[in-house]
């Protein structure tokens, strides 16, 4: 099958040289006794390359990953791109007021919900290549797929890109999904983030501020969410498990914790008169991880933002301000280990005559996935011949605010050596097309609920 | 004694009201029975508080400290006013290659070496607004105390204040003193900081970074070099000692630590799989802390400045760099805390799977005061009546370098609760002028040996 003519190439992408004209036959699809249609590996993989252009580092090539945040150019580049790609494909590009793209392909029962799937195509500053981009082409190649087969569905079918999923900006996490689920004011779009405002930012991708909440979809609005995604942990290749059904999306709290001494001349101050806020903040680091390893499970709690003033070599630190992250699919579980890191932290504060304030950031609560999407991708795994099975996400995913809309499911495929938010992230080929197979292969299975 | 007419007062400070017009006598000096020339106090404070302008924080008062970075604009700024001073005295002030500013005053036997004495006027970033400058301009009403009571002296007097006391530039600390002591070479000027070289910035205070190597003078080139400076630490207040005869400045060696673990998604990746750098670089802040209490004495040990990356909140750090700072009078002493470190660190990194390099940034020998010196400051203590006591200094300072030259001695006064490199710190008025009475008479001591 030959790339449409309307498939979008930049002269970048071509120039680079990332798309190989020859044969894409180094791996074999276990698709032998599948009879349904399956998606086209060697576009899906010639896609992920070509989008990998935008935001490549300068001289780079696809191993050194992309920086493409929400709302930078980008991001606007790679988004026509994947437009460019939807119109090729014969559906109409939709662009909701919050900058989300979507396009439709008709059901055999108009008046039945559609059948939503897809990803995103922002990244963290040097991430990867697979984080969203393949759930995305993937659902654009399901379509694509169903085309060929000349298969029609009885739900309409519905394919998402969604915006700003990398909640880099705008601090909370305003992922537009979130808005799509209900959870924006209008006073939203003021919030500002690097200059430029929310509204500047929807804009700037195709959305419309002014009618922000025209965004917000419904309860029921549709029959399921399905989202195929790389597992971003090493479990699924340790035990050489093709296909994780994922059962949830993990709670995540996040607080900032500002521990306050006292700035001091590094020289002059005795070691036993300082008020050194960072040796406090080093003090509290190691109590979260103390506090998450005491209680047994998946738990797992991160101080990934740490930040000293005046930050010299020969001044005492006076205060650092820091950022604590914990996640497991169980709430309560987490509201202890909250209560356990707040109790060291203020006999940290005592014992080195420091102020630590910790305040909640951000909440999610955990997003249980539907056992009737859950045993659709049982299925639709097990009709392909490919290995599976059941696991919680410990990463946040725009999957999570569409599960409060309605059913949803997703599909994780094995991250190389667990690596991902790097440029060093990695998925095989081979599994790109096995999680694209069993996302299609899932959708036709919901379409018969 | 009014000030000067040709004394520049800029309409920037004369706007902020800082040069009160009233009268200033809220302290006593001791100077009852003291039968030789003394610093006029009220000018004194007056210049402080004036050349505190340059580089104050907008809309702030003396107490919001100063920012008056070595070869910012502030800093031309102060320099301009303290050379306006200089002139103004009648003396005729020199700008050697380095930027450094002179000026001297004949002796009565020219023959003789010059009696330097002088401090510096740059300062950290949010710094005080006493530290150098009292030096400095102590250094001046001493000269104008003797011209006034038409005192003469055997040796020239030579005022110095030296430029880019605070080693904020240039990584290294090249302090201009440096230079003048013989550490310096021609492609020393090539280096690079903040967008501008050396030797540009050498140029933008009036310095020429061509002919840098007439800069250095040579052994026995001063009689001996005085300094008064704040204590930067809280004993002598704490004490109630007036006046701290230096003997000797700390040795003081810089490390720079690159931990290196793996950045990964803190979602996904479980707790015993991290290779957290910031877990590793935790650890051996306190490592270095307990190093150094390991043993007994004055030495002191600090972690002041730690940058995380790629300092996200859902992602596990990848890397850490981090300076490690020792201080004492014993260079084999700081030797062995070093090795310690190192032992630990290495233990730290294998635990935490993170590699650690450890690496020597700079390091400075300790400076003895010399008895004689020392002697004289005693002696001028005494005929004030001011109480006096030996102790080191746990602070660098230019007279460091000038050690290397000849005799050399400091005079410290107490810092209200040790604060200092902070806009807190503080130095009563009373303590300021009795720094630089004592000053004054400890030149007086020093032309008689």
């Amino acid at each position: 099958m030959p790339v449409s003519r309307r498939e979008f190439l930049s002269t970048a992408a071509l120039s680079a040289g990332v798309l190989t004209a020859g044969p894409f036959s180094n791996f074999e699809l276990r698709t032998s006794n599948f009879q349904g249609p399956v998606v086209d590996a060697a576009i899906l993989r010639r896609r992920l390359e070509a989008l990998s252009i935008f935001g490549r580092p300068t001289n780079g090539t696809f191993a050194d990953g992309v920086s493409r945040v929400a709302y930078s150019d980008a991001d606007v580049a790679g988004r026509k791109y994947v437009i460019d790609l939807i119109h090729g494909s014969g559906l109409e590009p939709r662009i909701d007021p919050a900058g989300n793209i979507f396009a439709k392909r008709a059901g055999t029962e108009p008046s039945l919900p559609p059948i939503l799937f897809g990803s995103h195509i922002d990244s963290v500053p040097s991430g990867g290549n697979f984080d969203g981009d393949l759930g995305s082409l993937a659902a654009l190649g399901a379509i694509e797929a169903l085309d060929r087969g000349s298969v029609r569905t009885r739900h309409p079918l519905e394919i998402v890109v969604w915006s700003a999923e990398e909640g880099v900006a705008f601090g909370r996490g305003l992922a537009a999904s979130r808005i799509v689920a209900g959870d924006v004011k209008p006073a939203d779009m003021d919030a500002v983030w690097n200059g430029m405002t929310r509204a500047d930012c929807v804009r700037k991708i195709g959305g419309n501020p002014a009618r922000i909440m025209d965004a917000v979809r419904p309860k029921g609005a549709h029959h399921a969410y399905l989202e195929l995604h790389i597992e971003q942990g090493g479990t699924l290749e340790r035990d050489k498990v093709a296909i994780g059904v994922v059962e949830g999306i993990v709670a995540i709290q996040r607080y900032t914790a500002v521990v306050t001494g006292f700035g001091n001349h590094a020289g002059t101050t005795p070691m036993a008169e300082r008020q050194d806020a960072l040796i406090a903040a080093s003090q509290l680091t190691l109590a979260v991880r103390e506090a998450v390893n005491a209680k047994p499970g998946r738990q797992v709690g991160t101080v990934g933002q740490l930040n000293v003033e005046p930050n010299a070599p020969n001044v005492i630190p006076g205060v650092v301000r820091m950022t604590i992250e914990l996640r497991d699919m169980s709430t309560p579980k987490l509201n202890e280990i909250t209560a356990d890191i707040r109790q060291r932290a203020s006999a940290i504060a005592s014992s080195t005559k420091t102020k630590i304030d910790i305040n909640e950031l951000s909440t999610n609560p955990p997003a249980l996935a539907t056992e009737d999407v859950q045993r659709a991708i049982d299925r639709a795994s097990k009709s392909l011949g490919l290995s599976s099975r059941r696991q919680p996400s410990g990463a946040g995913h725009d999957a999570q605010m569409m599960a409060q809309l309605g059913p949803m499911g997703m599909i994780f495929v094995p991250s190389v050596a667990g690596i991902s938010h790097s440029p060093r992230e990695l998925t095989k080929w081979e599994d790109c097309a096995n999680g694209a197979n069993v996302l299609l292969a899932a959708v036709l299975e919901m379409d018969k609920v």
